[in-house]
Order: C-alpha cells, then structure tokens, then sequence
C-alpha cells in the first residue's frame, strides 16, 4: 500500500478501539448503517455478501429525502486487518456499468482499501482511496472526502464504544 | 459461474490435455507467448504476477507490425481450476484509466474467467468474458470472440501436447 499522491486520497489515523471491533463495524451491515455516512445524512440500507466477488452495497439518503444507491464488489478479505472494494466492478466482478446508479451520482470510480493494524490497545486505520486519474481524485477531494471519512470515522469510533 | 446472454460469451469445450497444463500453459509468460494470439498474429511479451492484485500484461503484434498492449489485473486465482483477471481494473486494483492503451485500442472492457474440470484423462474447458453493458458484448461478439477464442484454445492443445 504505497500511495500516489496524483491519484490517491488517504485517511490515517490512530483510534482507541480495537481492530475487532473496527472490522465488526466495517462488516456487518447492521453495524454500517449506525456509522457509516456522516449526520445529518443517514444510511437506510446496507447488504453485505463477504467474499471475493460479493456485493457491498449501501443506500445513504439526504437530509431532503433523496437516496443514493451505492453497490461495489469486495476483492480482498483479510479478517480484522484488510477489507478491499471497488465502484469499478459490480458484484461477481462484472465491469460496473457507466449507467449504473452508483456511477451515474456519484461520478468518482474509485477502488478502497481499509487497513487495520493494532497498535498498543486501539488501532492504527488507513482508508485509502485510489482513482482512475488525477481528475477522478480532484473531483473526489472537492466532494470532502476527508472531512467526509474523517467524520464518518468518529462516528465508528462513537458506535463501537457503545457496541 | 451463471452466464447472462445478454452481457456474456462463453466458449466452452472438453480438450484432451489436462487441467494441470492447460493451467501452467494459462499461467506462465514463456508459454502464454506460445499460444495465446491467434496466427498470423503473435504475442511478443506477457507479464504475469499470479496473486489477486497482481498483473496480466500481454503485448500482441499484427502480421503488419503494430503492436497492442493489453493490462489487466488477476482478482481470483484457484491452481488448475479457476482464473479470473479483469481489464477493468489496472494491477493494484485501481480502476484502469479510459485513456489507457488498454483500454483505447479495443475498447471492449471485460472480466474473463477460465474454468477447468478434470474430464476423463483431459479437460473441461470455460472461457467466459463478462462485459459491462450489451453494447460491449456485441462488439467483442463482432471483433471474433468465439472464432479467435476458438482458435488460441486449438493452439494451446497442440502447443501443450508438445511440452
């Protein structure tokens, strides 16, 4: 995992819960729908088939109402330390459609790769972010990827001290 | 592996040489450049890194001199029975830029998955090459799929039965 600063957007940083509990969060669609997109928007559904090839799919509604469907396809799995999806591909790894929901609103291809790793009783986190060009990471940096991950994370954080 | 007609081509054969060659033939540079391309045309370079992540580069030359590259990155790898690598995605999984070389020079994005089943003393043989949207699949129907398929997989056979 060796980012390009053209083409990439990273979040790191250290959290005080342990990788366990980040991995529950990030993998079971119960706990996603608490955390996962920052307030006031919500997250109203979430499917999640973890495997190589399964779906990962999400539907955030708006403040106003309006909801917008996310589907990815998981391509790695290393359980409690790496969780690996694309926008690229649908789930059993067709090419996602250019006419998809997910492309159509959003705009920004991108593949996403979670890394955790212990570090004393809490847990060194990495989002990564990786487009297809320097237009697709602009565009995905503009939108507030940071503050947005960033935000979302603290509500992890939040969730999993109470889980 | 349930193909869609609509979106898919499938060439599906039984060939009498064994999953385990057909596999090292699918699997190794020197003997992908073997058999891989159709004749008149050859395969002057290929770049394997067989690991979900790793890359699938081929180079082809046309019987005039002008060389295709093609890039695409490994997602599944099961020894002897199962292949998958997508174009849609560059190695790394980052998704593959529009403007790549790949991409460009056939403009058909796929995910392929090469199936073995053991079958008597030889194989049973599934190529299938799933694509993003119905215009895809026509277009890659059209350039010769199941012709040119057809014909690297009677090239691997004789090429295999001489290793």
């Amino acid at each position: 995992m060796t980012p390009d600063p053209r083409l990439d957007l990273l979040l790191e940083r250290v959290v005080d819960v342990p990788p366990e509990l980040v991995w529950a969060a990030w993998t079971q669609p119960e706990h996603v729908k608490r955390w996962f997109t920052p307030a006031p928007w919500t997250t109203v559904d979430c499917e999640i088939d973890l495997r190589p090839g399964g779906i990962f799919r999400t539907v955030m509604r708006s403040p106003g109402g309006q909801e917008f469907p996310h589907e990815g396809c998981y391509l790695e799995i290393v359980e409690n330390r790496k969780l690996v999806w694309t926008v690229a591909l649908a789930p059993g790894y067709r090419p996602a459609s250019e006419q998809s929901d997910t492309l159509s609103c959003t705009a920004i291809i991108f593949t996403a790769i979670i890394a955790l790793e212990p570090q004393g009783s809490g847990t060194k986190y990495s989002a990564l972010a990786m487009h297809r060009d320097e237009a697709g990471r602009k565009r995905h940096e503009e939108m507030g990827f940071h503050e947005g991950w960033g935000k979302a994370l603290d509500q992890l954080v939040a969730y999993t001290k109470e889980m």
